[in-house]
């Protein structure tokens, strides 16, 4: 019991050397990346650069004793970041005291409902986000955090929120563009777009070995950062108008209790609902999809206790809402993380890190942090998987488009919102059409085929009709309206079989509307059967009274029915031998 | 085309002189129990009396001519009226003219959504209710108005709303009971309870034709309006306190066109949509039912746009919404409406009420109005549904449980939001975990069984899965997990085969997900393999490059994989004829 809350106990008891060693190398790769993430992301949820660091140890240190992934490396993430930005600037002005005390209880709040979802085993609750849906608001996500960062290359300021008020207020402000703000952003863009593609053949050619280019890599964000700290320091930028991180407190802010303001919590409830699900989504596809490499386990329930008590940390340490990084887990899963530990010798890393390197942190040039976020946000944006889920499924895909925009011009709780209502509305919609094939028998078989595809024989009187979907309450009346018409359009039907192998479930809508046409049809002097009607939807239909004054009869399989039906059409096929179905 | 949108100038060709008669019979029928339900509902809606009469004039005109249901009767409802009622109150206070406008815009905007649904064929908005929530939602609406009207029994005034505010100032107000009201009320309420059920037995033993007897016992409402209208005026009853309709001018008001009031139309949306959709899924079910009786065909689509029409007609009246009404077709369907002329023989009844009877429902007690609506309304609650929904479904029971109570207490409106929302989250969670069997071999035949039922032989290193369920987005995670969970599980698996013979469809969620386990599988040294897929999946997946990569292979038949991924286990059934799937 202790153990399946605390896996710790469980991965803790064997840990030895090489397992640490492991771990120490994949947690100094990861602190290198996760320093200026911490900053920028920090900046882009609307929060002092310093907190991005503070949210970057408690949690990591407390993951590492609940968590069930062995690489997944928590902290500020872009998408919650700007999802927590969003949430908090419509209840605090940025910048206040008031805009920390909301980050703080958003970050509770998400916490403790990860945390009951968890004990709840709640974890159908991220059933309701589809692919589309969840793809598409990650691209449209990545191009409003990018939108939002050009007016930091041209050192303006400019709104944020929807793409359009981004862009014109941007346009607006680009009169006080101040140059040295742009060179350092075109050095910074340049030298990262640069460090992604051409850096590590480069390495490679000198001679380094490629475990070195890697992390060297992986480090070019920090390189950007040192250097163009120096740059400002040496030039004096500050002083021609490039915007800093300014002065930052040593160490860290004592720890404090989340405020328990129930009107603010009302006001957060909503988003801190969404950041939960979406940061625990995207946390365990990664986590899922590492483990699976390598035939490890994780327990989906336990990542969301794991990821709230995360979350919780960051609210004690008096930051903003954190979840599990994709690319930083990956890096770690790359860098040989063995358990969770690696996490934790992560947090001392910038735990130290907070101590001493704060101070040249005063220079630092916001613009620089723009860059990294800019690079790193363009992997977010996936416009192949729109074309993928085109021509799959072109409502889907046009669900997917709709979601992108009314994200990008609404913002990213409508864009969430309204994706999940039209995925849902869309699947009901196509359910309550379902395919329905009428049968004939394929002369001389035991077999019976769709009628408009194979050239079959049916026989007069019997109306055969397969039913290729689970029955329940959006396709129920459909059901019923077409076995009506049917019998209202010929009027020689005195037999209506209905052939059930792919039907699932019969709900109690579906049910219903199956005694209703029964009912009916006796009246109009026509007889309801079923055949091949699966064991478990079998079970369920003897609970209802349906059985018992059915018109007609149950058959095992088809041809029984047709058999016992239409004993001529069958005769000449009696002889063979039965061919049971897989049910 | 012009026949597809005007059924009469189908029917209406053929119409001779047995026809007229027949629709005659029933629309005297239908005539002499509409009065007073009409007088009833109108006053439910928080309307003066004789707008329930306005309201039973031109719209059943305009369904004769638009209409496909021969026998459906519209006209004013019990839960129209008090879903108009609960909208209404909300924009505007009872007994003003404000309140009779925003109901004539109510009726115009459900009217013309009602059009726009038939035109562009959106059938499928039906779908959205499950039965348990619309049978729960029915019968708590049955309970609210029951409640409603006991206040009139007592002759006091009382707030209406949720049951509890409803039953709370009812309670305040007991000290005001008017005692001339209370004999009125137990007389009309005992005459009429006698009425449905010893009525009809007496009259035959008396030696009454059935048929007449049927009639008799329908026009019970219009005797205790008789007589407690003479009672009233012999005593001089108003004078001691009976409420009665008052002054009701003779004949019709002028038509006028709706308010095309924005903010009003803004407030009345929401209403009008679910008075819209909740109308016509009552009507359509009547319609559809009594259609099939005799196997005669009516237009889904068609009606929406009748229905629409006869809302919008009730609204150039003057009047408030209305649908078609269970009962009441379902009398003049036994009394033989052969036609939908019969309506328009009852618009002619009502019309001559309203030019002849008018003056007389001066005197016409609220007390007994109330009670024919208390003693109609009754059969609306239907407790066997619940206990038959609970005894199939339990956790549909409790969704039912939940409308009901949420109706009761919070609204129609918020009830009714309530259960769709219930329900789709419920299908959501269900499906969300669906069926999965690990599939054995049954010895000395080419068929599988789910391993926990049957006593089956199972390869090693091959997991074999049939999965029951379509594959969507809420169970697409689910599958994956659980695939995962396998392969860490039993390190010893090297294949793993699906077996998708009930798998319907698979959504562009499902098949991310199949592509990241097929991707995981590989990298895991496991090969992922397809069979039985279905043609309409298999035309699907060839649109993805699943195919392309996918590790395995896609296999007819689960025996064909078995054989060719554990030979020795299969070979033993080679030598037997190949037993293709019904598919």
């Amino acid at each position: 019991m202790l153990k399946r809350y605390f896996p710790i106990l469980t991965w803790g008891r064997t840990y030895d050397r090489p397992t640490f060693e492991a771990d120490l190398v994949a947690a100094v790769i990861v602190t290198i990346m996760l320093i200026p993430q911490s900053l920028a992301y920090s900046l882009l949820a609307g929060m002092p650069a310093q907190y991005g660091l503070y949210a970057s140890v408690l949690p990591l240190l407390i993951y590492a004793v609940l968590g069930t992934s062995r690489p997944l490396a928590v902290g500020p993430v872009a998408v919650i970041s700007l999802m927590t930005a969003a949430a908090v600037s419509k209840v605090a002005v940025q910048g206040t005291a008031d805009y920390i005390t909301a980050a703080v209880a958003l970050a509770f709040l998400s916490g403790v409902m990860l945390v009951v979802m968890g004990l709840l085993r709640m974890g159908f609750v991220t059933a309701f986000l589809s692919h589309p849906v969840l793809s598409g608001f990650t691209s449209a996500v990545g191009i409003l955090i990018a939108a939002g960062q050009v007016k930091h290359f041209f050192g303006v300021k400019a709104d944020s929120g929807g793409l359009y008020e981004i862009l014109s207020s941007l346009w607006a402000h680009l009169a006080q563009t101040n140059v040295a703000t742009v060179l350092i952003s075109i050095l910074s863009l340049g030298f990262l777009f640069w460090a992604r593609r051409g850096m590590k053949p480069r390495l490679r050619r000198a001679g380094v070995s490629p475990r070195i280019a890697d992390i060297l890599t992986r480090a070019s964000p920090v390189f950007a950062v040192a250097v163009t700290i120096a740059l400002t320091w040496i030039f004096g930028l500050e002083g021609r108008g490039v915007a800093v991180v300014g002065t930052v407190p040593l160490g860290f802010p004592v720890p404090t209790l989340p405020s328990f303001d129930p009107a603010l919590w009302q006001e957060l409830f909503v988003p801190a609902l969404l950041i939960a699900i979406i940061g625990y989504v995207e946390t365990i596809s990664v986590a899922q999809t590492l483990a699976a490499k390598k035939r490890q386990r994780i327990d989906p329930d336990q990542e969301f206790i794991a990821l709230g008590g995360a979350s919780i940390g960051s609210a004690i340490s008096g930051s903003f809402p954190i979840t599990g990084g994709f690319a930083r887990s990956v890096v770690s899963y790359e860098a040989g993380a063995t358990t969770p530990a690696a996490g934790a010798y992560t947090a001392i890393g910038v735990a130290i890190a907070t101590f001493t390197l704060t101070p040249a942190l005063y220079y630092l040039p916001r613009a620089t942090l723009a860059a990294t976020i800019f690079v790193s946000v363009l992997t977010l944006v996936d416009f192949a998987a729109l074309k993928r889920t085109f021509s799959y499924a072109p409502r889907e895909g046009i669900a997917m488009v709709l979601t992108i925009l009314v994200t990008l011009l609404r913002g990213v709780e409508d864009g969430i919102a309204f994706g999940v209502v039209l995925s849902i509305a869309l699947h009901l919609w196509s359910s309550s059409r379902p395919h329905v094939a009428e049968l004939g028998q394929v002369p001389g078989t035991e077999h019976f085929r769709n009628v408009e595809r194979h050239r079959v024989i049916s026989p007069p009187g019997v109306l055969s009709l397969r039913i290729d979907e689970s029955l329940w309450f959006p396709n129920a009346r459909f059901v019923e309206e077409m076995i009506y018409d049917r019998i209202a359009t010929d009027q020689s039907i005195k037999h209506v079989v209905l052939n059930c192998p792919a039907v699932n479930h019969i709900d109690s809508s579906a049910l219903e509307a199956l005694e209703e046409v029964n009912d009916q049809l006796k009246d109009a002097g026509v007889r309801l059967h079923l055949s091949e009607v699966k064991g478990p939807v079998m079970d369920a239909l003897t609970r209802s009274d349906l059985l018992t004054h059915l018109g007609g009869q149950i058959y095992l399989t088809h041809h029984d029915a047709l058999a016992a039906l239409a004993p001529n059409l069958t005769r000449q096929t009696a002889s063979q031998g039965r061919c049971e179905t897989h049910r």
